[in-house]
């Protein structure tokens, strides 16, 4: 059989894309593995197949019918999976591409303010091209686990990288995934960072976490005038190890960076629109009203062949 | 501008293929290394072009004028470079991919006992197609810098690998580029071997040596009736660390184990083929008349693709 796939990435995290618009493309775990790797098959730290909402939900899977009643314009349905063939929930990175492979097959027009809803199994993800022709994705609502207490100190948690003699005063940020995020003192430290062992964190994390190491650096005026925040940050996936990008882990990184600049910020604004440099590049992290956050970056379709691996 | 490639791999040595059947595309350094990027591009260990050898003579290397003197019907040339840009000799694994290549082309045709006679910059190389549909390669001359001495005592070195406490005796073996070979006593200490960090050879190569870490297995009867060698090794290249095949070590492993084996074999036949399991696969080595050594293994055309990226 011969199958038609697109390759794309979004700051370096990698995905093949497979167009299933009849949604009768059955993929199994040992497929999606050959797919991945990337010597013997085509390579990327996930497959997306881009599926009829309506077809994933005859499939069986209810979270499906619950996107459409949620937001019946939500055609398509972003069904991703792990390199190691597992089913995943959602990926912030992913969904930006998806969308720029929607857009290449005629299924999406993101011109003119035009917004792309899609579902996921976290639920309905919009999306939306800016004037850079980068891709902002509603990510939804974030929280700080420590609660108020935090907020104000700032922290809630320690952790202990590898080659430290102390532990460093962490603050944990929930994003339907969980982070720790820890502040450097300069960017040498981070680049110089043993990050081959994950990080310890105390308290322990009873489903793990994420763990962002981040460098505040100095902030920008923006073309509307109003302050960006800029951070530059590496990251640590629970069950992964470093990525070169992690879209939920620069939305905590941006939150939490944001939560000690309000801390005794007095009458100086504090930027509600952070820039994120990630080992992949860059990516762009906004408050939005209602408690949600909004993360923006680039999505590029490398290229498209066929194949007879599946 | 638009680039069709294929994407091609021998034991997970895997390669971007490039027809450039016209002589006519010029690959930079900065090219070379985003074709090859596993996230931001196609991904591979190498990228070879595939042109005729005369226009890489008018191109100004000089070796193509001496394959096309040595061999006017080696039209075709193999320019391989490395991931990192730098322009490389030869690769054994290649050539058997670059010879798939061509054939899927129609520009080869190995059926019926063909042979494809392909320029390379170490010279001429010859490839023909086995029973099995395996490629097989002849690799050239091989040596024992050790000489006669080495043959006899079966080592001429030492290697220390991490977490050894005293070094093993080691065996020296040339081919074109620099072997040194180190017998472990069962497939548990080869699996458990930490080969992140080069093992340490003395005396100390001047230019640095692949290591070879072998297993010798029993071996079976082949289809002639005639003994067939059996071993596992795994690889560390000097340069770029373990990897999951390496045409001229495997030569180099089996070249070893037989020269222990001719150690007081008496009249116990020694075989000239050996099997070798390799972490990405298998190939076969043999000896051929002449001192020449042949590496056969299989070569797979994964996919093939258009970008934009050069």
């Amino acid at each position: 059989m011969t199958l038609r796939f697109t390759k794309g990435h979004g700051t370096k995290n990698d995905f093949v894309l497979l167009a299933d618009t009849r949604g009768d493309l059955e993929l199994g775990a040992e497929q999606v593995r050959l797919l991945a790797d990337r010597r013997a098959g085509i390579g990327g730290d996930g497959v997306i197949r881009l599926a009829p909402t309506a077809a994933v939900a005859r499939a069986g899977e209810r979270v499906a019918d619950e996107v459409l009643a949620a937001e019946p314009e939500a055609i398509w349905f972003m069904d991703y999976r792990n390199a190691d063939g597992s089913v995943a929930q959602m990926c912030g990175n992913g969904v930006r591409v998806f969308a720029a492979f929607a857009e290449s097959l005629g299924l999406a027009d993101l011109s003119d303010g035009g917004e792309l809803a899609l579902g996921t199994r976290a639920g309905v993800r919009r999306v939306r091209k800016d004037a850079h022709g980068w891709y902002a994705v509603d990510m939804g609502p974030w929280s700080l686990p420590g609660g108020d207490a935090a907020a104000r100190d700032g922290l809630d948690a320690q952790v202990l990288a590898a080659g430290w003699s102390t532990p460093r005063p962490a603050l944990s940020v929930d994003l339907g995934n969980p982070h720790t995020v820890v502040a450097l003192p300069d960017e040498e430290s981070l680049a110089g960072l043993d990050l081959t062992v994950a990080p310890r964190v105390e308290p322990v994390p009873p489903e793990g976490t994420n763990v962002e190491l981040v460098v505040p650096l100095e902030e920008v005026t923006g073309a509307d005038g109003r302050p960006v925040g800029r951070l530059r940050m590496r990251v640590h996936e629970r069950g992964v190890g470093e990525t070169q990008s992690c879209g939920t882990g620069a939305c905590a990184a941006a939150l939490a960076v944001r939560t000690w600049a309000l801390h005794g910020a007095g009458d100086v604004p504090v930027p509600d629109v952070w820039s994120v440099e990630v080992p992949g590049g860059e990516v762009r992290v906004s408050l939005l009203p209602g408690g949600h956050v909004e993360l923006a970056g680039p999505a590029e379709l490398v290229f498209s062949g066929e194949t007879t691996l599946v």
